[in-house]
C-alpha cells in the first residue's frame, strides 16, 4: 500500500505511490544525449570567450588578466539578473499588495573552463574548487547587512532549467525570507523546543542506524535518500557537525565534502545515465546563524518525473521509488577512477 | 527594476524579472503539435475502449449499460491509484519519522468520449457537465468522514505531467492537511483577524477597481492574472460570492463558470497555441467550511517556464512576465463561436 511519510526537517508530507513503483533503473535516461566538446567556440563560458560575457567579480587564475584565458573558476554578475543593487531597498503598498523593490545579487560561478566537464566526472580537486569559491562568496555576500539569505544552487540540464549547457552555479543573495524558509526554519525550531535537539542531527543518527537509506557515509558527511524524499534518487548530504551555516565548514570538511559530492554525483551520472538535476544548499539565513535547530546541507533533486496539479496544488509530492531501494542501487555503484574525467 | 510582490492569499512571494521580460505573444508555442484525432482506437479514454478502463464509478449516459459506449462524461477509479480506501487508517512511527497510511481515493473524470476536445475548444454545455460532475463527486467524497482534503486537478499536455492525451481531470481525497494548505488557511485567516474581510473578496474589489489585470468579468466570476503571478499567465477565477466550499456552488453560477471557465481556456488556446497547464480547484478543507476567510477558486498555471534550484530553494518563483502585459494580451484575444470546436 501507499503512504504518507512526513519529513520531519520540514514537516512537509509526500506520498510513496508503491502502486506506481517502479525498479532503480527504470529511472536511466532514456534520451540519447549528444556528445558535448571540451570545447565550444560558441559557448560564452568557454575559454577565449571572456570578453562576451559580464566582467569578472573575482577569478582563479595564474598571472593573467582579468577577462582572459587562463583561468580555472570564474565568478560573474549575471546578464540577465533577478535581482541587482542599482536599486533602492523600498518597501511599498501597491493597492493591498505588498512588494518590494528587487535588491540583491545575482551571481554565477563558472566551475571550469572545460565544456563537458560536470559534478559526475570533475576531480575531485576541482569540485573542492567550487566548493571553496560558494564558501567565499557567500561570506562576501553577507557583509551586505541588507542581505537576508543567500541561496547557491545548480541547474543541470535542460529539464532542471539550465539556459547554458557549460558547468555552472548560481547565486541569488535576497533581502527577504520567504515562506518556504521560514517553514524551515519553524519546523526545525519547533523540533528543537520538543526535544532539546537539532532534527538535522537526529536524522543523521536515526539514518545512520537504520542504514538502509545511506549512499554513502564520509569521515565529516553522510549521503542519503530522506524518508520522505520528494521525487525519484532525492540525496541529502548533510555535514555531522552541527553547524548553521556553510561560511563556518573547514578546509578540511570541504576537502571531505568534495569527495562525497563528487562520488555521489559520480553515482548518479553512472547508474542514471547523467540525470538532469537541480542542487541546492541550504544554508541559514542571516537571522538564524548560530542556530542550534538549524543545519547547512546540500539537496540534489534530480529531475525524473513531473510535478503536476496535485504537486502544485497540495505542496504533496507524489513519489514512484522506494528510498532505500534508490539508496542500495546507488550504493552498489562502485566509482573507479576512470569514471572520473570520462570524457 | 524588477520587484519581489507578495500575494496576500498565501503570503508567497515571486520575483517580476523586468530585466527578462518578453513580450506576452514570445510565450506561444514553438513546438509542432500533430494534429490529434476525434477518436483514437490505442486510447483507453475513447469510447468503444470501456472495457479496458477499472469499471466506472459514475457515467453521464443515456439507457446504455455501465462501461459501454454511449456516455458523456465517465468517472473511473484511477487504475494505479496514489492512495486507496483498502487501507486502514493508521497513523504510525518509524524509527524518528511518521507516517500515514495510504488512505483515500483517486479518480479520473472523464471529460468526454471525443478524443481531440479540451476546454479551449469545448462548447460551454459540456464544460458545464464536467464541472457539475467536480461538484458531485466532492460532495460524495467529503461524505467519508476520514477525507480531510479534496484535491480536484487537470494535468493538460505532457510538460504538464499528463500520460493521457484524451480530456481527462482527476480528483485526490486525503485524510491530511499539507503545509501548503495551512499556509494558505493561515494567511486567510490571519488577515480577516487584522481586516475583518476576506482577503479573497478583497482582491476581487482590488482587481475590478484597478481593472489593469483582469482578463474578464462576468455575472458571478472574475477572471484575472494575479498581483504575484508565479509564473507567465497564471490566471485565477474567483467567485463573487464569498464561499468556502465549491460544494456549494448553483447551478446559475455552474453556467456562468462554464462561461468563464471556458471563454479563459480558449483565450489561452488562440493566444499561446493550445500550451500545458495545470488547472487546481482549491476548496475548502473539512475542517475550514463554512469559513469567512477561505473563498473557493479556480488556478490555472501554465506551463510555460521551468522552476528550476531557486524555486525549489526558496519557493520564490522567477517570473519574466508582467501580470497586467499578459492579462491585456488575453483580454485582446476574441473568442468567436467558431473557435469553439475548431477540429
Amino acid at each position: 500500500m501507499s503512504e504518507f511519510r512526513q519529513n520531519p526537517a520540514n514537516r512537509d508530507w509526500i506520498i510513496l505511490a508503491t502502486e506506481r513503483a517502479k525498479r532503480p533503473d527504470s529511472f536511466k535516461s532514456k534520451e540519447e544525449k549528444p556528445k558535448k566538446p571540451a570545447h565550444d567556440p560558441n559557448c560564452i563560458f568557454c575559454e577565449g570567450n571572456e570578453t562576451k560575457t559580464t566582467d569578472e567579480i573575482w577569478a582563479d587564475r595564474g598571472n593573467t588578466k582579468p577577462n582572459t584565458p587562463g583561468w580555472k573558476i570564474r565568478v560573474l554578475p549575471n546578464k540577465f539578473p533577478a535581482v541587482s543593487v542599482n536599486t533602492p531597498i523600498d518597501r511599498t503598498i501597491e493597492g493591498m499588495y505588498r512588494k518590494v523593490c528587487g535588491y540583491g545579487r545575482h551571481e554565477v560561478i563558472v566551475e571550469t573552463p572545460i565544456h563537458n566537464r560536470c559534478f559526475g566526472n570533475m576531480p575531485e580537486n576541482e569540485i573542492y574548487g567550487v566548493l571553496i569559491t560558494y564558501k567565499m562568496r557567500l561570506i562576501q555576500l553577507m557583509k551586505d547587512p541588507h542581505v537576508q539569505l543567500v541561496m547557491i544552487f545548480k541547474n543541470h540540464g535542460k529539464r532542471a532549467g539550465a539556459s547554458q549547457e557549460h558547468p555552472h552555479s548560481q547565486i541569488i543573495a535576497i533581502p527577504i525570507i520567504p515562506n518556504h524558509i521560514r517553514n524551515e526554519i519553524d519546523a526545525g525550531r519547533n523540533y528543537t523546543d520538543d526535544n532539546g535537539t537539532c532534527v538535522y542531527c537526529d536524522m543523521l543518527k536515526e539514518e545512520t542506524k537504520n542504514a538502509t537509506r545511506i549512499v554513502l557515509e564520509t569521515k565529516y558527511f553522510v549521503v542519503f535518500e530522506p524518508y520522505a524524499s520528494r521525487t525519484p534518487f532525492e540525496t541529502w548530504i548533510v555535514p555531522k557537525r552541527h553547524d548553521a551555516s556553510y561560511e563556518h565548514v573547514t578546509d578540511e570538511e570541504l576537502f571531505d565534502l568534495a569527495h562525497a559530492l563528487g562520488t555521489t554525483m559520480a553515482k548518479l551520472y553512472i547508474g542514471l545515465d547523467d540525470p538532469d538535476y537541480n542542487m541546492m544548499l541550504h544554508t541559514a539565513p542571516r537571522q538564524e546563524d548560530p542556530a542550534d535547530y538549524y543545519h547547512w546541507h546540500i539537496q540534489i533533486i534530480p529531475k525524473l518525473s513531473t510535478p503536476a496539479g496535485f504537486e502544485l496544488g497540495t505542496g504533496i509530492y507524489i513519489n514512484s521509488a522506494i528510498p532505500s531501494e534508490s539508496a542500495k542501487f546507488l550504493r552498489e555503484i562502485e566509482v573507479k577512477n576512470e569514471d572520473i574525467v570520462a570524457h
